[in-house]
């Protein structure tokens, strides 16, 4: 074709790209719901084992993980280490909620988990 | 076991549910490494067409269907939104870093492309 593409070639290379983007958002989504099943258990796990919520030690191997797997991965290792912060603020939200609903004193941490 | 759970039985659980959160994390990873490739060849493919980066209604689209798959995924609806637009907001600080990189004016959307 070179040159001389027909008409609507790069519409259909749009409608393929979002179709891939789509179905990587998909993934995306069902993947974070398994993350928040499993922070969540982790949050009853330490509450009820008495454990302290945060782990600052842990949250430091997950940074430096994530972000040597986002080098593999050709994605921006400052984006990765957003993404944890930004996942990790919201596993905080759930875990306050949790503790406001057992009627505990709202401790937050245990961050990625 | 019962309640008389052998010491170690928690430790052993909250490892586990690491191991499982350190999975998703690189599966996450990869995925948006992914996504980002295909948000740039979407950027790329616009500015080679002329087409315009944003498309609003391709955006609110997106926002549907992903507030949809959360709930059938058991995620907070709200969260996988917020979760688009933070997705959002890297490409387009690429898609501005690739305009500037071409010395055109800068323009900003494309959104989820």
């Amino acid at each position: 074709m070179g040159e001389n593409a027909p008409a609507g070639t790069a519409q259909d290379d749009l409608m393929r790209l979002r179709a891939t983007i789509d179905n990587v958002d998909a993934a995306l989504v069902h993947l974070l719901a398994e993350r928040f099943k499993a922070t969540q258990a982790v949050g009853r796990l330490k509450a009820s084992a008495g454990m302290p919520p945060a782990d600052p030690a842990r949250e430091e191997r997950q940074i430096a993980r994530l972000r040597s797997l986002a080098q593999e991965a050709g994605l921006d290792p400052q984006f990765a280490e957003k993404f944890l912060a930004f996942i990790i603020a919201e596993v905080i939200r759930h875990h306050e909620a949790i503790s406001a609903a057992h009627g505990s004193p709202g401790e937050s941490g245990s961050a990625g988990s």
